[in-house]
């Protein structure tokens, strides 16, 4: 056991929301109200631009059963942020502003929820913390619709998004196929480099109403060959649903969507959609076919209501992880998980920590032996990883048949 | 009460799906199945195309539990169409096969379940049959997620899609405001000429997270005062969500959205769609905040993981209720619900019956004095008339935390 570290802390969400991030930030807040080390729980405004604002809200002011209420309220209940830090050899305001406004509030532990760029602030923060002779606990609590963080089994975020999805595949294959004259539906699924979401569609094929192809961007694409495909399946069944990931890229390694390109977010990265609308364009042009592109969009990463059970109680689990073994002397590392089984071959998630300085920035993707020879859809090997994942229905608090939220007071430290 | 009528009946289904359409389809076959004077319940394949190709589904042989999971699947089931029969006074070729079809299988009752469209369609045959002297009584069921049917309170399939569209909106409204950076969200909602889906969107922000601003395709759309408000909400709280029914049309009667009018659905309405994309652009050079544009396209009308028990409920209850009615000597008709209060002043939903003549290609629209005078939202009257509608959640049977839907044999008369 280290030396008895006491202090506040500080936790704050990053990047892009997801139905259990405020169940990680949960997890983290309890476990860090309960610690007798943790002298008062501060809550990040938008992230890391709260504490430059030193904009920190007191979650020990907060009613219990509203935090509660958190497990089950989607998107990033104290707000996101998507700033990049700069390198702190080339400016360290930033990182110099940060230390005094832990030093302001006696912030001996920071815990950061977010997926790959997060990691990297994390890390970075923890770094220049370590140097400038602070004792600071820094923690990163693993989060990603997207699953592709490195060193992880799989990411709190990811099953909820892939159930919804799942789960919406079924509907839309059943509406997709009622009339006689036929329709060819494309579903536009998130996922810029990595396939984990819109491989999890296929969940819906393999329990009898689904699409007939999957397409994700860790292989090249073929037009033709996808052209092909749809036409093919069209004139045999009269229907066809296609599964896309938005990140589809050309062999040169250009966007098959071209739509937005010109747009990026925070971090540089293009803002992709339009896909679906692109690709229904030139299968009607191909085949005739009355076309439907849909694109999930925001829906897929908030959808709250169809929340995998197991996703809610690790995201918690992480989050208190995170707190409980930063209070035990850790720093500079990220909550992942790692797939067990339990005497019956049934499934079980233990955590593990990562070194923070492995996970940032690195990414994983869909293996390729997942992926079919034809690359239009994906093996029982993923079929088998993904469904241990979205179990369960969490509970799911409602008013008036609608979902109820947490509604915290906000109370500024 | 009317003579005995002895022989099979068919039961159809028409137009665009809904959540709770194969619930009415369960009331009916059940109902059928229980009734001594019906000898042979058939399903006919694609609506009134099934009757006219005489592709005929023994229902009798479907395994009963089967039936009872038709509760919870979304879409149709046996399958719909949009197939709009001819005046019979300029063609009646259509009728004299389906005269044909009843002969073959000595059909003496035929229950049909859609729309407007489909009540008309459903009114012809009646007049048709009883023209030519074939001895068959004809009821129609309400479906429609559009709400627009006259005559009635409100139509099976409408609450379940307000339900899924009240919901979506609580959570993008969560996840629309995470960053501080500022996002305005445009949510494209059904409805081309009555606006009760989008105003839907209202229960959100009823419940404390929903749209900013609604529109309705009941009133011209004026641009100039879209832009302004979406702006001034922008400007204020740096973060603006906005339903928009789909049939949005300027004072000159012109769709606000242009792109896709060339296209044409069978029943020669415009095929709609993009306009949440356009009215993103133009608030994008407006305002200059990052724009989401959502379509909740076919998700809100098959969304039958959010459906309404009180829908389903009512929905199955209209197809009882024709089969019974139909039994007891009525024709002609169309089941149509009306509201009531029970002691306590609660919801209580009874049933009565409309002449078809009077509901065909009529349409209801939402009341102008639920609109509020800015025409940029909805008053606690619409509130108070949906809310009842939405309550409850019905059972909902899964497999491996997937819905399990009805498999039918489908196997043909």
């Amino acid at each position: 056991m280290s030396e008895k570290l006491v202090g506040a802390c500080v936790i704050g969400q990053s990047g892009g929301p997801t139905a259990v991030i405020n169940a990680s930030a949960y997890g983290a807040i309890s476990a860090a109200l309960e610690a007798e080390e943790i002298t008062q729980v501060l809550g990040a405004d938008h992230g890391i631009t709260g504490v430059l604002a030193d904009k920190l809200y007191d979650m020990g002011l907060e009613d219990p059963q509203e935090l509660a209420y958190l497990k089950n309220t989607p998107a990033s209940e104290l707000g996101s942020c998507r700033y990049k830090l700069a390198d702190p050899e080339v400016d360290d305001t930033d990182y110099k502003r940060i230390l005094e406004v832990f030093k302001k509030h006696n912030v001996r532990y920071f815990f950061y929820n977010g997926g790959n760029d997060s990691m990297d602030t994390c890390d970075k923060i923890s770094r220049f913390m370590s140097k400038s002779g602070w004792d600071c606990r820094v923690m990163g609590i693993p989060k990603t619709i997207d699953n592709d963080l490195w060193g992880t089994d799989h990411c709190p975020g990811f099953a909820s998004a892939a159930k919804y999805i799942a789960t919406s595949a079924m509907e839309v294959s059943k509406d997709g196929r009622v009339y006689p004259t036929g329709q060819v539906t494309i579903m536009e699924i998130m996922g810029r480099h990595a396939g984990w979401l819109a491989a999890s569609a296929a969940l819906a094929t393999h329990f009898g109403a689904g699409p007939d192809l999957v397409y994700l961007p860790e292989v090249d694409f073929d037009m033709d060959a996808f052209l092909a495909d749809v036409e093919r399946i069209y004139n045999e069944k009269k229907s066809c649903l296609v599964a896309v990931s938005e990140g589809l890229h050309f062999a040169d390694g250009t966007f098959v969507s071209q739509a937005k390109t010109s747009a990026t977010d925070g971090f540089g990265h293009a803002q992709l959609g339009g896909l679906a609308s692109r690709l229904g364009e030139m299968v009607k042009e191909r085949t005739g076919a009355k076309v439907r592109a849909i694109e999930l969009s925001l829906l897929q990463r908030c959808g709250a209501h169809l929340a995998s059970k197991t996703d809610v109680d690790e995201a918690e689990l992480a989050g208190r992880v995170a707190v409980q073994s930063a209070v035990a002397g850790e720093t500079g590392k990220m909550v992942a998980f790692e797939r067990a089984a339990d005497e019956k071959g049934g499934y079980v998630c233990k955590t593990i920590l990562l070194p923070l300085t492995s996970v940032a920035n690195a990414e994983k993707k869909v293996p390729l032996e997942w992926i079919n020879p034809e690359h239009n859809g994906v093996t029982q090997d993923f079929i088998d990883y993904v469904l241990p994942l979205i179990q369960g229905q969490p509970e799911r608090p409602t008013e008036c048949s609608l979902p109820r939220y947490a509604r915290l007071k906000k109370i500024q430290a």
